[in-house]
């Protein structure tokens, strides 16, 4: 079976580290070990440190350009240099975050021009897309509470609820009615969360084959 | 008279620092005394942190598209928050280096496809630009003669010398024919250069007032 990319995708407190563990075990369960793991914005030295400009307060206002393509230039960095390569030579690829964190966050979130968005994207990363991916849906009162429990927020974890309900929706529009895109219940005790995951990576699978 | 955005533009070793006295100079004697100098990439404390992130060697090459996002972010950020205010308080604004750096730089020198530059440009910057460029013209070969007696090299300033030809074709291309820039010899004489500077910043204010 070639190389597959899939990806996590939630707000912040959604559960995307148990997830990831999900996921990867469900890979393993079905003979699948050379899995190279990604974050967003991040993932390869010269992506790291931008994710550091990003996440981080600076001594002035960030545009909102500016924050967009600073994320645009972090994951051209990652998909040229990491992503493709992996699956180039037969390997699957499990990303924390990818492009749909920018339409929803970017998009929905900082409500920025979707001309503008669609142009950037179609540009930088032609149509390169994930195979598959898992979106965890959270109410953003729920998801940050669970976020404030593990310490301070950073730049963009402090923005208003009203952005993170943005974002949310930008999410369900992007996932619902997608072939290639599940959306989970985040919300459910741990144990249904996991097995509604790894049965979604198994259908997947099945048809991946 | 409302401010104006002037920049210098040209070859690594073309002279942009003498240029840069020479127009200040020039703009002082006119009365105009509010100037506010800026660098690209570079000139906030992001965009110095990206001019970092652009010219030093990484653990990791550098995809094309990368590095034009970064320089498109360090610019935004620049524009937004320095040069329009800057404009609109009806200072005069000093560039060392804007857009046309990188559509001769990443466009002919690394021949970047057009049709993307084209398309960051407009989205990014949409109808904004100088007023005025002073393009330095210089045989690569000179040039860079002049630069490696200043130290050592940048990451991009280690291109091979078809690099700096194509560069300087656009340069021309761009500058040809450009109501709005001027071509100056900066192969004559240090003397010469400078006049000629000085009357092209004086031809330009006579139209400006």
């Amino acid at each position: 079976m070639k190389g597959k990319f899939i990806v996590l995708e939630g707000l912040e407190g959604a559960g995307k580290s148990t997830a990831h563990q999900a996921v990867l075990a469900q890979l393993k369960k079905s003979g699948i070990m050379d899995i190279v793991m990604t974050r967003e914005p991040g993932g390869t030295p010269l992506a790291e440190k931008l994710r550091h400009l990003i996440k981080h307060e600076l001594e002035e206002p960030v545009c909102d350009k500016a924050e967009l393509l600073m994320l645009y230039a972090a994951r051209v960095q990652l998909v040229e240099n990491v992503i493709k390569p992996a699956l180039a030579e037969g390997k699957w690829v499990l990303g924390d975050r990818h492009d749909m964190s920018t339409q929803a966050y970017q998009g929905g979130g900082r409500q920025i021009d979707s001309h503008l968005l669609d142009t950037l994207k179609k540009t930088i990363l032609g149509k390169f897309e994930p195979d598959f991916t898992i979106y965890l849906d959270i109410d953003p009162v729920i998801g940050l509470e669970r976020a404030r429990g593990r310490g301070e927020l950073d730049r963009i974890e402090q923005q208003s609820l009203d952005f993170f309900y943005r974002t949310r929706q930008r999410y369900l529009a992007l996932t619902q009615n997608n072939e290639k895109a599940v959306i989970i219940n985040a919300e459910q005790p741990l144990e249904k969360v996991v097995a509604d995951i790894q049965q979604a990576v198994e259908k997947f699978l099945s048809f991946a084959k």
